[in-house]
């Protein structure tokens, strides 16, 4: 039987945060028709009000016992220094059954933190979909912004298999790609593949003097992109990875230095090899 | 009298080199009725049969004395290291009358260059149109390229003021907005805009361990994207702008060792500082 014939559809998905991840899971979840009630939980009654809008969720609720009891499924989208709290308060009300995923940026202190002391109620399964936007909040929320993107499904050693199974499945159905690894693994190779470019991106904005700002062309624009992305939770992002991005960018500042000395010293070969080399890795993935 | 009344149209333009470039300039002149020959000059006879094949020229030739001889305007798109070789050929066969351009990344050696030891004919006036891709060849040439896009012309002290206005009326003819500096403002100006974005991006593709590359998401993607750049007529830049180019990675590299030590010594209220000055800078750009 292969992934699409095993598709379930959801009679209840409780949505809690309702931004940009939690908005769009709302709405490629109705779009594709696997679930029939989409609940909008969060604190914040004018954002929760757009997400219903935007058709993102079917109802609303600030009461997060009300909202989540009757879920089969529980997607915590809020700020990753919130999730261990937000599942904990979740699995207060929810039903024993209940599966509970995140959608937080960094795995190894959140699926461990909530390992530490098992929760009241509900099944815990880490994940972090590797789709986004510099842009934030319900209103740039879309029903296609898993389709062909990358899943980590981050089981631990107590996670059992069926339940890394309907994760897996869920974030399929939605159209994205998915991959397992360890909550460490994951925190590893997103500090290389996705902090890092952050901070980078952001430092090359910040040391960019405004009198230049002007001349940027999209050489400019596509390197600083994601500096554009909520400081606050990239604050939290950078802060909960920190080993990682620190080696990370240790990392960079080497290679960094390499391209110094070789433009110093008018090497040109070597100046060259770095090029192709930072050619090749970026060829290898497409434009 | 509005720059677009005063928009003239040519007879011949040659276009010398018919890479992205030279390619989008021929295929913007004739789409916008701007010249009624555009000649297509270079080496490499494939390459100018593309060219004519796209329809960014009437005619192609190899010898280029015949190509230039009855232009009125001559734009050389070579790679950087050629361009003060290439203005000084065509000047010997073009008219006396001809306005030369070019299309070069750096301006200071360029202009200087060609200042120092006057042209047999012709006129010169440095350009760089910021517009491009990290795609090159002919193929890939649009006649929209420089629509919005910003061109840098750099006149010098002896610059006549009536050779600065044509050649601005030209570029603003394909679209593209126009500002004038001298070539040393614009060369330390891309260095900061440009060049340094260029090393970055590409410094962060070399760094990126191919095993994290399946991971890749739109952030890497965006923040890497010019990396793909052809890595000869990169290094040519980069030679060529040398000073200015080390200027900026060092202000660049300070910024840096700022994110890692606010990140080190988990200073929250640093780290956002930080990334709030980014995201300014970005933001005050648009997507």
């Amino acid at each position: 039987m292969n992934d699409q014939a095993r598709m379930k559809s959801w009679d209840t998905v409780a949505v809690v945060g309702v931004g940009l991840i939690g908005g769009s899971i709302g709405l490629a979840l109705r779009e594709r028709g696997l679930a029939r009630n989409v609940v909008g939980v969060g604190r914040d009654k004018e954002r929760l009000g757009i997400a219903e809008q935007c058709g993102a969720v079917t109802s609303t609720t600030t009461d997060w016992s009300e909202g989540v009891q009757d879920a089969e499924l529980i997607v915590v989208c809020t700020p990753v220094d919130h999730v261990v709290d937000h599942v904990r308060q979740v699995s207060q009300s929810c039903q024993a059954s209940a599966l509970i995923t995140d959608a937080g940026s960094t795995k190894g202190r959140i699926c461990r933190g909530i390992e530490s002391q098992p929760i009241t109620s509900g099944v815990f399964v880490g994940s972090h979909p590797m789709a986004g936007s510099h842009k934030s909040g319900p209103e740039h929320a879309r029903a296609d912004l898993f389709e062909g993107s990358l899943t980590v499904v981050t089981p631990t050693e107590r996670t059992r298999e069926e339940d890394t199974e309907q994760i897996t499945l869920f974030w399929k159905s939605l159209g994205s790609h998915v991959v397992r690894t360890s909550p460490e693994e994951h925190d590893r190779a997103v500090a290389a593949i996705s902090h890092l470019p952050h901070v980078v991106a952001s430092a090359l904005a910040a040391s960019t003097s405004p009198e230049h700002l002007p001349l940027a062309g999209t050489g400019w624009r596509d390197t600083t992109r994601v500096a554009a992305g909520d400081a606050e939770l990239w604050r939290q992002i950078l802060a909960d990875n920190r080993d990682h991005v620190l080696q990370s960018l240790d990392n960079f500042a080497k290679v960094l230095t390499e391209y110094r000395e070789a433009l110093a010293a008018d090497g040109q070969t070597e100046l060259i090899k770095l090029l192709e080399v930072g050619k090749r890795n970026r060829d290898s993935l497409g434009s």
